[in-house]
């Protein structure tokens, strides 16, 4: 696809730059000739493109192609460790930091714990970690593009302010202009499961993918959607809240007011607690000998489960059945062609994963089910830190 | 915004006369200068559209503005019976069709029995139909657009075929072929909650709204929904089966296999079902004295319901508390701005949207919930009749 435009001003310029940028991130080693061809530009213009792009550092020469004739091209890749982004990851007791250089690549990573997780607090804990990084690796400031802030909750779509985040007790928290005051650098906001949209679209199991929706179950459930290629955010910013996805009526109270969400049977916390609650009313004597109800975390029940224990076993396949009931609404009404389920469901997908698709299978239309691919993140727990250091990385090639 | 590219190429000059006409369209009584302005275009590139559009027909000069300084300026409009597009909406037992000229006024309608619908049974009748309207209109077949044809179906986004269609028993339809070996015309199949999404985004309630969601309540229950501006379809073209979300899974057994379908307790014929039972199991002794049950039909219990019968009342709105349950599934997915009930909802709505809104106000999330804006549709039973007319026009104006 020509991504470029004729004309002669400095948009236009930096539209074709961008254009030109993301052919060489998405073909790799491209001459100045094949830019000309897939972009409609003269070679002259193609090539002062190019002159530029190497001047500012994002791309490289790297050695020749095969001849056509004349001279052997010379090909163009990204500059590897040229300019970098940072993502990190807000939950409720700690941060996850991700560096990554502009071609994706993660540099380095780490968490870092957070005691309080006011707004201030979160503001200080995220300059230190940004500085702590910058020290660490001996990064220029000028070669960072950007940082993005990924958080559990609703981010308005025009305004990045964080609209609601209940598990972190915030509401209407300006966390983008709180963090411009402190740093000279592009801040970006998003919720955590667009955030891991946009990175298993960029670099994960989506990529090329235009209908595809990416759900993480931790503390809460939330789902990123790609609707025709692109992020969908809704009217107010808040699109895939399917945590709140009523798949039991006579359902346990949610903290949202209703009754039978899918967080209320299938969030990792909730999980945990019908785990303790099982050994501490002796329904089951103990989870693989795991005695101790208050110190049952996700992954004795999982450990359990692996070992054959059935109490165990029956957690999560029933914590599956309902995320099931749920993503079968969703292949309903939204016809994707992936489903991808990420975070703590990663720790036991392979797990309940026949479960889930036999759900789907029974209860989804039989056409979107049957083509509907449903897999487990394998970029993981850190898709949401990757993905908000991606957008950085997305404004640079103009995406 | 500007709907122009410069250049000088057969697409760029279709792509540009589209523009203009489109500007025409939305902004209505605009001059030569007014375009040139509107689009950047110099003066005698849009006089040579606007000079091209009038040969063509398209549009006319309807008398002169204000003048601002030199000459007045001659005004243009689209010329209303230039052309005409046809929309045909197949249900079971019958077709609807619209005519409609160029304008999206609606010049001719009516209903016509089908006895038999089987695809070979349907392209008959449809052909009889569109020259039907054309003879009695007398309409030079040339001025025609094009055929919209909508159905109670999953229709593929890239072929066009009708993949499935329950109620009509269809299944892998190629309607568009059989029909275009018929007629010399553009023909375009859209699903009909689609069709009802395309009217209420072009001359209806959704005009200028991004995301929103129509929702059909007649015999099967559907969505057209809208994200980003654009008609979403899904992967495969069946996005919008929110009759098939489950509201109670404890429900009653629905045709596609599941249990407790919004579509088993909320469609018009489970209602019809259910008010038929009542009056034969002498559990109500009659609905406001409609006492043969086998005759009982939609208008008899909405007609009860106004004259105040409790049975009938509590009817639809035991209807609209599930279809207020699915709806708010809707919600907290999409976070659409707008949600227009259509089809036969229209006969009832205003006796149970309280019922509707408060379930939403409850069981959704709050900021997403407070910020929908849900109503009956205005142009009720015939959008998507009018919804496939459209479809012709869009393609015109380059939509």
């Amino acid at each position: 696809m020509t991504k470029v435009r004729t004309g002669n001003n400095k948009f236009l310029k930096a539209y074709n730059e961008a254009g030109i940028l993301d052919l060489i991130r998405t073909e790799k080693a491209l001459s100045r000739a094949d830019l000309s061809k897939a972009t409609g530009l003269s070679p002259t213009a193609a090539g002062a493109i190019v002159s530029s792009l190497i001047d500012k550092g994002y791309i490289h020469e790297v050695g020749t192609g095969e001849s056509k004739g004349g001279r052997k091209p010379v090909l163009l890749e990204l500059k590897p460790d040229s300019y970098y982004s940072i993502g990190l990851d807000v939950d409720i007791d700690s941060i996850s930091y991700i560096l990554t250089d502009i071609t994706g690549r993660v540099v380095y990573e780490g968490t870092t714990e957070l005691i309080l997780h006011t707004p201030d607090a979160v503001v200080s804990k995220a300059e230190e970690c940004i500085k702590g990084i910058v020290a660490e690796r001996s990064i220029d400031i000028g070669k960072l593009l950007g940082i993005g802030i990924s958080v559990p909750g609703m981010v308005d779509a025009q305004t990045h302010n964080i609209l609601l985040a209940p598990n972190l007790n915030w509401e209407d928290v300006e966390l983008r202009q709180m963090l411009k005051a402190r740093l000279e650098l592009p801040v970006y906001i998003e919720n955590e499961a667009m955030a891991s949209a946009i990175c298993e679209n960029w670099i994960g199991a989506c990529q090329g993918v235009s209908n595809f929706v990416c759900v993480n179950i931790k503390s809460g459930i939330g789902a990123g959607i790609f609707t025709d290629g692109r992020l969908y955010r809704g009217a107010g910013g808040s699109a895939g809240e399917v945590g709140h996805i009523v798949v039991d009526e006579r359902g346990p109270k949610c903290g949202c007011g209703n009754y039978g969400c899918l967080e209320t049977i299938a969030s990792t916390g909730r999980l945990v607690e019908a785990a303790r609650r099982l050994v501490r009313q002796g329904v089951v004597s103990s989870l693989n000998d795991f005695t101790d109800a208050d110190n049952i975390h996700l992954s004795h029940i999982v450990d359990a489960a692996r070992a054959g224990d059935e109490a165990a076993k029956s957690l999560l396949t029933e914590a599956a059945r309902y995320i099931g009931i749920a993503l079968s609404n969703l292949v309903n009404t939204l016809n994707p062609s992936k489903i991808v389920l990420g975070k703590d469901f990663v720790k036991y997908g392979d797990l309940v994963m026949d479960m889930l698709r036999s759900v789907i299978n029974n209860k989804a239309l039989k056409r979107p089910a049957a083509n509907v691919e449903i897999t487990v993140s394998e970029i993981g727990e850190k898709a949401s830190t990757l993905g908000v250091a991606i957008i950085p990385l997305k404004v640079l090639f103009g995406r």
